[in-house]
């Protein structure tokens, strides 16, 4: 993608004015709805042949009715009538148009998304049909009105919309934030090739993020992810991999999802991170964002239970990871501090009850990070789990403290640093302390599985 | 395991009066806080030989002062002063004891396990050392002060404390309750083997779960779970499946986990269901509980996104679950009222905008429960995920009244109905509904990777 096609994917993401065509009452105007009430800081325009005002805008009967130029439209029109909508947004000028309608070669109606093509001609450009759009928020465009328009740097391709609004919910809540979101559905004319050549080329993307289900031109694909990969992060999620999910994909988006070597290969041959859920995207996205990677699979595990420390060695290790000595030197270290019963220097780590030392945490977390034989550190925070929130409350909170002074360095130590908070009975505590690491930009999983997963793809990249 | 060996065991669980040896102040008393306000029933003594009172009990020099007999004793006592407690408990005529106190064999003091071994000669039973002994909600006794005394059908033995703890405390979360929980550590006398025998015997437990690092007596064992797993569902975690594991296990228990053969037989050639860590554990029983068995692996996933779907179908396939086609007489049914754009009237099922009837929702559930291509149903709940909870509620409070009412009668309909409810921004909103439905007895997990793995278990366990 040269400069001149950059520019021109580009611009569609900064619209100066947009318009909402058939804009529904019975959804409570939501499309409306994502460009008004201070969202949008451009010109706003609803059209729609019957209702006379829509959120107390004017509606125009059509878009060639509009007074004013027209960059971005959404359009929610019934199928059959999209032709006719795209040849007016060609007509007007329309830059880009997302085509939320369903109906079309997802249904089997393949020769009404080549029409609205044909019409297109390129000038003006469609995301979807079947699709939810862009969301950027250094534009102020959302495909829903509840999501936060907070700027970041992580770009995702979606080839389904539900998937786009759950990442972008799922990332408020982890703290991801994202430069755009793109959902193309169908993905008649921009198509995932071409939306991760931009990204690739985009400034303000750090981490691209892809969810595809099948794509025309796999060799473009190919390329277009195996480049971006040298550049940036990629992490793809593979919809349609078995034959029940390619059955899925051919009713939820119409594609053909068949090429299982080509997919192969790419994660063979290319630095493309491969994920199998959206749960996994989002983890791993997370750690890409707030973690180094490693410079290899040996990992130490911090708990203060036995049993727990016992799998959570099997499950690492079932994982690709190595649950290895620490050197002599960390040894020594902390066994001259860490002496209680019941505690174990040893890897994985037993703090046992000497976790109640407000001392020991940081110690051992900072004689980890300078092991050499250390990659990467998990801590499994199950300190109230342990005894009770009543009793252990208070060396808990400056227990906190100390893990997210820590966590904070982790790029300087140049060491993954993850919290594992495993379910337990209090909520609300759990809930507290999830948000804190999280806002502390500490990587933090509900398992030890999920922390594993996540670092056995950083070693993976890191190599 | 003869009649008269299970009550001898079954006494140990339905003692008049228990002691604590050595409470501790530091630790407020744990140990005793265990037994007091109102939690047993029966008598209760501190033994102290510095202490002059605990929790308002006067505190006896020794266990030979209590001027009562003593049925259970737990001893939180260092290492190496337990010989002589032994020793004394034997005297007393103390029927159990469980050893608290770590410092034996999983740190090489093999001899000092053996010596308490022989001075108990079998007369007084022994729980550990490095254990939390007894949980029995019947004769309320517990080893945490917090835990609920609620009976329930489930038997737990866990090698690990910790897991023993943190399976209570996550089975009160899911609703999952006990029949006894005994944590057993080192296990020098009642050790696993006898453990499981009485739970397969005991008419108080219906289901069976176990934890296991290692086994002095394999043979024994092996006859163990391949007989109680004829009688009642056993679930097994094995701890140190791998090499780092191994030696976790080592320093965690002193047992020797390397019986890799035996295990493999042991999930082959009997009707055991084997786990990989403590959610799992958890996520299975809790399935057990409430769940008919499925009757084959044909599952329907019914969902509002095609993405969603497609990724459901991918991770359910992946699993070993088939997600095929439905009947035509079900085809037919859902045809006739789902035609909303976007919906999609295959399996995965996509309401799409559909869901907004509240008629569709039972019916498509009660076509999935009469049709016979099917055998379990998987809903994913993200209605208020999809459309923010300000426009669905209503919406949705009348769904979640329909699908708990279909839920609640999944054991006649004689398929597994488990519902997923994935992460996403509205905490509270979603706490309250996976409350709601677990309270309902309905499976309810966090993933479709997580349901899918418990169903994969039920499957093999059905046939």
């Amino acid at each position: 993608m040269n400069e001149e096609e950059f520019r021109s994917i580009d611009r569609l993401f900064h619209p100066r004015a947009v318009a909402v065509i058939g804009p529904s009452r019975r959804r409570d105007w939501m499309w409306l709805r994502c460009f008004t009430h201070g969202r949008f800081q451009g010109r706003v325009y609803a059209v729609h042949p019957k209702e006379k005002t829509a959120l107390g805008l004017p509606c125009f009967p059509s878009i060639l009715d509009v007074p004013d130029e027209v960059d971005y439209v959404v359009s929610a029109v019934p199928a059959e009538m999209t032709p006719e909508i795209v040849g007016e947004c060609v007509e007007k000028g329309v830059k880009a148009i997302t085509i939320f309608s369903s109906g079309f070669s997802e249904v089997g109606k393949k020769e009404l998304e080549d029409e609205i093509v044909r019409i297109a001609r390129g000038k003006t450009r469609i995301l979807g049909p079947n699709c939810m759009g862009i969301y950027c928020p250094e534009s102020g465009l959302t495909f829903r009105p509840d999501l936060s328009l907070q700027n970041g740097s992580v770009g995702f391709v979606s080839q389904s919309g539900g998937n786009a609004i759950r990442s972008a919910m799922v990332g408020e809540d982890l703290g991801i934030r994202f430069s755009k979101i793109i959902s193309y559905g169908n993905g008649c004319d921009l198509d995932a090739p071409e939306l991760i050549e931009y990204l690739s080329k985009d400034p303000k993307t750090k981490i691209i993020n892809l969810y595809i289900e099948g794509c025309r031109d796999g060799r473009r694909l190919f390329k277009a992810l195996k480049e971006a990969a040298e550049k940036k992060p990629v992490v793809v999620c593979k919809g349609g991999r078995t034959k029940a999910g390619k059955r899925a994909v051919i009713s939820h988006t119409g594609a053909l999802s068949g090429e299982s070597e080509l997919w192969e290969a790419l994660f063979k041959q290319t630095k493309v991170i491969n994920v199998s859920d959206w749960t996994e995207l989002s983890n791993v996205t997370l750690a890409l964002l707030n973690s180094p990677l490693p410079r290899g699979n040996r990992v130490a595990i911090v708990t203060i239970s036995g049993g727990s420390g016992v799998m959570n060695t099997d499950i690492c290790e079932e994982h690709g990871l190595l649950v290895r000595k620490l050197s002599p030197s960390t040894i020594e270290i902390l066994s001259s501090k860490i002496k209680g019963v019941g505690t174990n220097v040893k890897n994985p780590l037993d703090l046992a009850i000497d976790y109640m030392n407000p001392g020991v945490l940081p110690l051992v977390l900072d004689s980890l990070a300078k092991d050499d034989e250390i990659d990467s550190i998990i801590f499994e925070s199950t300190f109230h789990d342990m005894v009770g929130p009543r009793w252990a409350l208070p060396v808990v909170e400056e227990m906190r403290r100390r893990v997210i002074s820590f966590g904070k360095k982790q790029k300087e130590t140049g060491k993954p640093f993850f919290i594992v908070i495993p379910r337990h009975l209090f909520h609300s505590e759990r809930e507290k302390h999830r948000r804190m690491y999280l806002d502390s930009r500490i990587p933090t999983y509900p398992t030890i599985r999920r922390a594993s997963e996540v670092l056995e793809r950083l070693v993976k990249r890191g190599k």
